[in-house]
């Protein structure tokens, strides 16, 4: 059953995730967790840790937002579908963990047949494998005339995760509790942010 | 000499400092600068450590900044005047050495007793309150009717300041940059940001 939103505010709140950059050999890697009114400002952060290539994505995740102060977040939001490599999130599990509606968001339509060949190199491909296709197929989002982001979503209808990620996308393509989850996140492991997100 | 301001822009590009909380024996203090459009949008961020009740923060401020992308920002602000328990920003220094103006941020007008009383513990407390007078006595900007924070400023005219300040302290009585490192350094440090900066 999905949660409804009878009418979406400007500012409704959202956490956004992404992960921070790591190299070969890494056990772990930041994840942190930008909380934003829609698309306009910060209200906090929090940050945990999860295993590069492991499984741990989508627990750590509930428990980080289950322990918080931003329970209260209407909307969680994804970079992608996986952290640390090929953590895959369950967007389902953590919807079902949370309470709270998950939003996947990609700039390119995934790649489906280059991530399930990639995916073969690595312990527990199928249940990967699984993961990533029961995230279901990738709705786009005219964020900018003509230029598209691409959606994944669980507990939430596709109509409304839509109007939320246009709303919330005030400073580029994709929203900005994403965004700026980017920078941060590039910024306290490198030391500086490079791209724009 | 000091800079000049022909005209300021909503958008000045500002980067603002703030620490980490740490625990009594740690040898560093995580400090964040985050790089915003006035008090609108984060463009950037950046990371580096100083010593706790050290003496390194000017250098370390100076150098992250003139190694990072960031070079070109119009204006440096950093929350008070010491990070790290009392390792003191020589504004005069940083300003000297980064060629930016500084602007130090204050919510409440700093008892300068008690500090030259609790210096009086630390080695080269000479040093370090002669760096916190040469900051000069703190001006009031009311960002809030009836509600002002505090700032001492380096390179830059104290109007000038004043009316970046203004500009920038978009969501609360501080600067967003100031406001957004802060609880980016809490959230990353802790787990989770807590006060409202």
């Amino acid at each position: 059953m999905a949660a409804r939103f009878y009418a979406i505010k400007d500012e409704v709140r959202i956490i956004g995730f992404d992960d921070g950059p790591f190299r070969r050999g890494q056990e772990t890697t930041l994840v942190v967790g930008a909380v934003y009114r829609g698309g306009r400002s910060m209200d906090g952060l929090v940050s945990t840790q999860v295993a590069v290539d492991g499984l741990d994505s989508t627990v750590r995740l509930a428990s980080l937002i289950n322990a918080s102060r931003f329970r209260d977040v209407r909307v969680i939001m994804v970079d992608g579908i996986a952290f640390g490599g090929f953590n895959v999130v369950d967007i389902h599990g953590l919807y079902k963990d949370t309470g709270i509606p998950v939003i996947a968001v990609t700039r390119d339509m995934p790649d489906f047949n280059a991530i399930e060949a990639a995916l073969r190199h690595l312990p527990d491909s199928q249940t990967r494998w699984r993961l990533i296709k029961s995230a279901g197929e990738p709705a786009p989002v005219e964020t900018r005339p003509g230029k598209s982001v691409h959606i994944q979503s669980a507990g939430i209808s596709v109509g409304d995760a839509q109007a939320i990620v246009k709303i919330s996308a005030t400073r580029s393509l994709i929203p900005e509790p994403i965004r700026v989850a980017h920078l941060v996140a590039q910024g306290i492991v490198s030391g500086q942010s490079k791209g724009k997100a």
